[in-house]
């Protein structure tokens, strides 16, 4: 996560050089060109009027936009729950155990529990011969005690009776009920577990920071712990904005388009790890907007809006502005070039807003959203894993830009990984999304990246 | 998941060789040697006298009990949920779009609406002068229409007006609002989104089978789809076995111990994409057994019980084989040697038993139950993918078993991967098991790995 752009570029518009023959930048590839984001300063392209050019002062960095973005997130309080409920949270307490585990010697396995020196003597061709006084499995109620020269039949788990010190597997012995014939000799203390072998009284079982899974969860029940303090997941809360925007369940008219950022990112809000709630689509008369939006921020410990944020005379701008410091900037990042965040209301609740673009809007979850929810979760890997791929395609990229590109990526047949980018390098499709399983990503310093060349990718598993 | 064990190995009881010195192997290593399970041919052992070894007919490699639970467990049939419950799950049709996507021609980018041909002598040096009229932006309602000779200002995302055909980029003009200099000639069709490009009314838009996550909720959202069919999540009932249990919240008293596998398998076999319900500690009352048996089993797809199944006289074995074909069998494995498995009741819902042990449980659930609820879920992937590692200690195991032993598994600094097994080879430590993050697997035709050998390893990451 290097910051290796050139963050002076002006051109803030990311575009793609589709179909003009005068624009498409020289290629001898027989592979179709991918210019992922933008007019690449090879191209021979128009130089716009420098009047066309506003001053951007809020152009900055993917880095510089998620720096922000961390630093400003909260961490939430841990809370106590069930264990069941605690499953893939980070454990917030040093848990001690109160009691010893085992908590009792016992036989490690079935045989017969006897003393050392009784069969120290025993060998495979000169077995030693005890009298056996009864049998004793894993639960039975109360100790017993062992006299010299005796042997007792043990249950693996079971209760080792007092005076015996070690345990001869079954499978060393002729496996008698009156008299038993013993074979070997173990070590005073063999296949006996002795109580605090796994976790002795007053020591830590699980640390502070640790994901609780199933493992955990065995120890945390063990030591007898039927809740614990976690990190717990932060709830979010997911709306979008947009006049254009219509329920799923409707029929969208001409201009129309159906609010699908609402599920994709609670979606992918919980594949985080967060609570994530979907409102649905924000009200565009103002009293209610900010009714909603202030609700929201009451409840969650995260707002994340989708939506296309005009330039000027935005209301849902205007109205988060009156919440609190919220600024939109145009990130050097393509898709999805303007960004949002701020703290707002009492209790200064992070809101992140994302681009309206569906494509743009899961995009820059990954970038700016997903660390954001592992940060709260406690995790210390925010990010997900990467590795170096071999580019099946040629891909221009802007010089100063980060470009997120889906792709399919696959292991080599002979090692390392090839990652075959998707479609031509306009952002919004769907379809296109869906066949995908990682993000390439080219970084700012890059501006073109030759077929077989290496590439980041970042695959998008699930839950990983 | 070759099968290459001595399934004729009688030796059904694995045992460690934590510390008898004339059983130990002999050993070079200055590190500690994990005997991971049993008694190896090697060591100087007794062999058990024959009278000793009972007939064990129902013997099986892991291959083969895996192989039956595999072939036995049903699919469930699919389910319809809402799009945001269908997430983590596997597309049970063909969704097929009603809907044109985009639903009508937009702009790719913001800009300026124009016809090509009114462009088409453009360039940098000599611009084109076009007359503005109006702007349109995403949401805007009803189409537009525009003449020769003139411009409309467009957003990303609105509608293109009748008549034009490509948009020129807004960074190639002077961005004027009344008259407009534009300085390129993008080819017809530039830059425009034209409706089907992503997907067109008839085509699947998802296809059965695939993994339901943000992206695939964001195309369904978009073809207008709030409900989808699925594979739904198996449901699985666990339960524990044993006179010796008590819950979590009792204290127990000498010879008893918590019941910790309900909450560790509940919590495992959610981990696997299980809808799973703790139902806790078996009653001892046959009769109250038999019906909270019987209950289960009407209510789940499969239903889970860990216990120390004894060899004879086990009251929850005997009420078992009244419910339908339930057998427990010596699997050549360690830990856990004694494993269950059945398909009871009216609808022959398949049940699966696994060793009371708590390590021995999580592993056999890693082993058997694992793959039977991935293959529920119709996964393709069922097993957890495993990499080879160097493993930094020497192992020994004993020839016909497959030996699962925990470790910690780390990248090594030149590439690949070092694995550090943990623990002597006594299977009953939670807090050992609590410590790891993978699984080491030493095949049954492998008695020693050395030091600086491969062994094959299994990442336990959560969820993957």
């Amino acid at each position: 996560m290097s910051e290796n752009g050139t963050p002076g570029a002006r051109d803030t518009t990311a575009l793609d050089l589709r179909s003009g023959a005068t624009l498409d930048p020289p290629t001898s590839s027989r592979l179709p060109v991918h210019t992922t984001a933008a007019i690449g300063p090879d191209a021979a392209l128009p130089a716009p009027p420098a009047a066309a050019e506003p001053e951007t002062p809020a152009l900055r960095t993917v880095e510089t936009h998620l720096d922000e973005i961390l630093a400003a997130v909260p961490q939430p309080e841990p809370i106590e729950l069930a264990v069941l409920d605690a499953q893939g949270l980070l454990c917030a307490e040093e848990v001690v155990s109160a009691r010893a585990l085992p908590a009792f010697d016992q036989a490690a396995l079935d045989g017969y529990a006897v003393r050392a020196e009784d069969v120290a003597a025993a060998t495979p061709d000169v077995p030693v011969e005890l009298a056996v006084v009864g049998e004793t499995v894993a639960g039975a109620a109360g100790p017993t005690a062992l006299a010299p020269g005796l042997a007792q039949k043990v249950g693996v788990g079971a209760m080792l009776p007092t005076g015996a010190d070690v345990v001869v597997p079954a499978v060393w012995t002729d496996g008698g009920l009156v008299r038993v014939q013993v074979h070997g000799a173990p070590e005073a203390g063999s296949y006996v577990r002795r109580a605090g072998d796994d976790v002795s009284p007053g020591t830590v079982a699980v640390r502070t920071g640790t994901p609780i899974g199933p493992a955990q969860i065995s120890l945390l029940a063990a030591v007898g712990r039927d809740r614990v303090q976690v990190r717990p997941r932060p709830r979010v809360a997911v709306l979008s904005a947009g006049s254009e925007l219509v329920d799923i369940t409707a029929q969208p008219t001409p201009g129309q388009v159906v609010d699908v950022n609402t599920y994709a990112l609670a979606a992918a809000a919980r594949d985080a790890g967060a609570a994530a709630y979907r409102w649905g689509i924000l009200p565009t008369d103002r009293r209610r907007l900010t009714e909603v939006l202030e609700s929201q921020l009451l409840r969650s410990d995260l707002v994340l809006i989708a939506g296309t944020f005009a330039a000027e005379g935005d209301l849902v701008q205007e109205v988060l502005a009156e919440l609190g410091p919220m600024r939109f900037r145009q990130v050097t990042m393509h898709p999805g070039p303007v960004q949002g965040f701020g703290r707002l209301g009492r209790d200064e609740v992070p809101v992140i807003c994302v681009p309206g673009e569906p494509v743009a809007a899961l995009v820059s979850f990954e970038v700016f959203v997903r660390p954001a929810i592992r940060s709260m979760l406690g995790k210390r890997q925010l990010f997900r894993r990467t590795v170096q791929a071999i580019s099946a395609e040629r891909l221009v990229s802007l010089l100063g830009y980060r470009q997120y590109l889906h792709g399919q990526v696959m292991r080599h047949p002979d090692g390392g990984y090839v990652v075959e980018p998707l479609g031509d390098g306009d952002e919004a499709m769907l379809a296109r999304m869906a066949r995908a399983n990682c993000l390439v990503v080219v970084d700012e310093d890059v501006t073109e990246v030759a077929e077989g060349g290496l590439v980041t990718v970042m695959p998008l598993l699930l839950g990983g």
